[in-house]
């Protein structure tokens, strides 16, 4: 038996972005890695997936599995169909939430995670959600991860110890990048962009968000973009 | 307007067996209803599917959705093929949990709920959960309740308000079927047998616990049975 095989499992949320690579990183230096990827039916879904198997291969995860809760995107627009007369309508709009924007969507993915945690025994469970890009989505922050633990404690066996991990929940995008430099993360494995497949567009919010991250980093990203803004 | 349109909506998670449907009866008393009915591969499924569509016709459910959740109950059985002498084990099959089971199921039909609660602005999410029939499993306690609660406390928006309501949570069957008698639910339109989808076998655990709870009621269930045990 390898010194590897004695380590205990985590299951790693790993979108392919940059984020959760880092957090797959993270994970590595003290756990066996389990990664988990979720399909929302965003626009480019099959890129993120090649990212996700490209690093999944790259860190050896010894387990992946990839869900599709596209349906669930579904509900943010079913409201705007399904008798609205009747519907008191958020102002889903006017906040700029995006419509494919899940509302409570963290849970459903912890809820996921965890079910496959508890059946692999694994002790640890890393989501690399950044509560300051978050847009103040309430599912982002501290005290929702402390609620969701409790959830995990009491819901699950007894001898599940399953322990939710958020290492990047107070990083800033340039210290994501500093952390992965340090730990030779792959960038050029992951994938960011919400609209190119090949070449990442560097004008959505993903893109700019980590130019700026690799910028401040004094850090040089990788990937080919169309356009690269100076920051 | 209606003196029902003023009424509070509530979420209600309708299987179409007989606990849920007391249960939609139950929330139907104080709130206008959505009914969200979810699928994991079970064998019955499409006749189960069947009574949700009849149940929310009868009691005018102004909202309803159907979800899949397959890809989960998979995760239960994957660990069996899965690199599976890295594994640990939990000893499932010792401890008669079904192959079907989903680990940790009720956080993930619940998370399911909230999202669509949340966009539809409900004030309310019934769930069945009977806690003495539940084999035990965790996700069926009052602490398991009481802490999704702060879940959703915490990962919704301010504005969202959105109750757990268990009202089966410590009744038996028996009392289930004379709360059901009291609120003149249709049991003819209601669906528990695991095996059958035309007639009910009478002979699996579902079928049985209902026969008695009925038997114990004093009361005739009306639905077909190949095999009517005295109890």
């Amino acid at each position: 038996m390898t010194e590897a095989a004695q380590l205990p499992l985590a299951v790693v949320l790993l979108s392919g972005g940059m984020d959760s690579t880092v957090c797959m990183a993270i994970a590595g230096k003290e756990y066996r890695l389990a990664a988990l990827h979720v399909n929302y039916g965003q626009r480019t879904q099959e890129r993120e997936l090649q990212s996700f198997h490209d690093i999944a291969d790259y860190y050896n995860a010894e387990h992946r599995l990839v869900v599709d809760i596209s349906h669930l995107a579904a509900i943010g627009g079913s409201c705007l169909t399904d008798r609205a007369i009747d519907v008191p309508q958020p102002d889903l709009n006017a906040n700029d939430i995006p419509i494919s924007y899940v509302p409570f969507r963290n849970a459903n993915i912890l809820a996921i995670a965890t079910s496959w945690a508890e059946v692999l025994g694994a002790a640890a469970l890393f989501i690399g959600a950044v509560q300051d890009d978050s847009s103040g989505y309430p599912d982002c922050r501290e005290e929702f991860f402390a609620a969701f633990q409790q959830v995990i404690n009491t819901g699950t066996k007894p001898e599940t110890q399953c322990h939710i991990r958020t290492p990047l929940l107070h990083f800033t995008k340039q210290q994501i990048v500093e952390k992965g430099i340090e730990l030779g993360v792959p960038f050029e494995k992951t994938w960011s962009c919400y609209q190119g497949e090949t070449i990442a567009c560097g004008e959505c919010d993903s893109c700019a968000l980590r130019l700026r991250g690799f910028a401040r980093a004094g850090a040089h990203d990788p990937l080919p973009y169309n356009h690269r803004p100076d920051y």
